[in-house]
């Protein structure tokens, strides 16, 4: 799929088929997600690829606006590991960078896909990170379920030209 | 360009020819950024466009690894504005999204981009800050110069199936 018809096309996804996503569909969305930038090519991140029925069930619990990953086909949780920082502060973006990728991805297959936030709300990432049996260094970010689309999304244009300043303020 | 061939060959690029960047190239950038989720749909966002080569010039004496700017014909600063947060402690997650669409739609333009942060940095907020004079509520996350490559840039293999974990930890 062509980059921008992918960036134009992309809303967030809620209501999944039971159609599987398959092992080489989640190889390309996590080689597109570690493909991204990150702070002096720290790459800090981890992926928790979630698959198992029980455990997508148990989402939810964990944090109350991922009920979608119910019925996804997979989940994949984006985590800092603070352990392999380089530069202090700057993990979450890092990997908000390679989770944009794996929203892309999931568009560009033909999937659907939600960015449910956790950090830095800390009631979800402790209980996210109990649910995983993360370590401490490991601190989740967010929750993206993925799964076949029961619709089309309705693109929509947020373009806002008042958002754009020349050269100053 | 195909989304999965943007990713995989897209590199942070610092060296620019002086070949023009065009109106409609930096709306399509712009309206790819724009077209990024955010919490709560909240758009907390704004964008500074600098093509002013006096403007350009001064970037470096602000961010002191974004020296390649005085070279590239246009460089964005995306901001976030706390006046538009629903979700408080999320701009810098949703800019991070934008900030990533800037860098692949660059990229399948057939342009070079680099990720320069500044947020949380204090001192390279401060200073970009005065630099566009921005209202206290708009906070600088990154400067990205863009412009022509001086070269094809080397994709990198950053897949590492150990970073990815089944279920859980």
């Amino acid at each position: 799929m062509d980059l921008f018809d992918a960036i134009a096309s992309r809303r967030s996804c809620r209501q999944f088929t039971d159609e599987p996503v398959t092992d080489a569909q989640i190889e390309q969305i996590l080689r597109a997600a570690m493909a991204a930038p990150s702070a002096g090519n720290e790459q800090p991140w981890q992926f928790i690829v979630v698959r198992d029925r029980a455990q997508l069930a148990r989402i939810p619990k964990a944090s109350p606006y991922a009920a979608m990953a119910k019925q996804a086909a997979v989940a994949i949780a984006i985590c800092g590991d603070s352990s392999l920082e380089k530069y202090p502060g700057f993990w979450s973006q890092d990997c908000c960078l390679a989770g944009m990728n794996v929203l892309l991805a999931a568009q560009a297959l033909g999937l659907g896909a939600v960015w449910t936030a956790a950090w830095p709300m800390q009631d979800r990432v402790e209980k996210l990170s109990a649910l995983f049996g993360l370590p401490p260094h490991v601190i989740p970010l967010c929750v993206i379920p993925i799964g076949h689309p029961q619709g089309p999304g309705q693109p929509e244009d947020r373009y806002r030209p008042e958002r754009v300043h020349a050269d100053r303020w």
